[in-house]
């Protein structure tokens, strides 16, 4: 299998919550390409709970936050060319989230996440996406990723 | 100081991980009334970092997520004329949630998320947010809530 979207990213920048690979805690989300789409799949923890049953709506707005930020690094490297990881990388960071809640999310089954890439421009990539649990789709997001201004970069 | 909305939710819908009192590992976020507005602090953890240095914006989604809903129930009771918690509850789940980000949010700074009810009807109620970290403004969030559907009660 390819690496993940997010595994291509430099350490220093591999510290998100939602899916970078140097934060223990978080939920580590790994996207890949799937032909034209790109997917993620993630099996919520017990704690993930909105009402008992239910997955927590803040989590699927987590996840599609990650996926659509490092759908949009794939589709910047894939623009210009270039081999996912190269440097200078290209991070994205989230501009704006959309979600809209289209059913009730039952706990106990892997989501799944699929980006269609809509826009790519120099600086902005724009990301829909369609989440579902045992195939029936739970919920419908669009993330407005932009480069990442320099001033976030510790240093 | 009055009770949090969400610790006036009924015990078997309190374990929302970002706002119950039942999920110990959750967020347990926290919404009151401040005159016409609402108002919920939180100080994210360690953990909850984008890039070094950072807030993630997942975080902060969950975060609009809940007080959104929270802000819903209060607004629905008061509407309503009814005391916060009475029976039936007024429980409400996110429909659709919009968040604009509009400066990066520094860790280690208390974040406030002032709620403004824009409609409340006899099922929905939209709820514009405003985030800030030390007085700027961080973010912008809207959410439609819409009641509980009974299927969603645990039997």
């Amino acid at each position: 299998m390819s690496e993940a979207f997010q595994d291509a990213y430099p350490d220093e920048l591999a510290h998100c919550y939602g899916c970078g690979r140097e934060n223990a805690s978080g939920l580590q989300l790994k996207s890949f390409w799937d032909d034209e789409e790109t997917v993620a799949r993630y099996s919520p923890r017990p704690e993930h709970t909105a009402m008992p049953g239910y997955v927590y709506g803040g989590l699927i707005a987590s996840l599609v936050d990650c996926h659509g930020t490092g759908s949009a690094a794939a589709a910047g490297y894939r623009a210009h060319g270039r081999e996912q990881g190269s440097e200078p990388a290209l991070r994205y960071v989230t501009a704006s989230l959309q979600v809209d809640y289209v059913a009730p999310t039952p706990m106990g089954v892997e989501l799944e996440l699929r980006g269609r890439i809509e826009e790519v421009g120099e600086r902005k990539v724009v990301v829909a996406q369609s989440v579902t649990a045992d195939g029936t789709e739970v919920a419908r997001g669009r993330v407005v990723a932009v480069l990442m201004p320099d001033a976030m970069v510790a240093k």
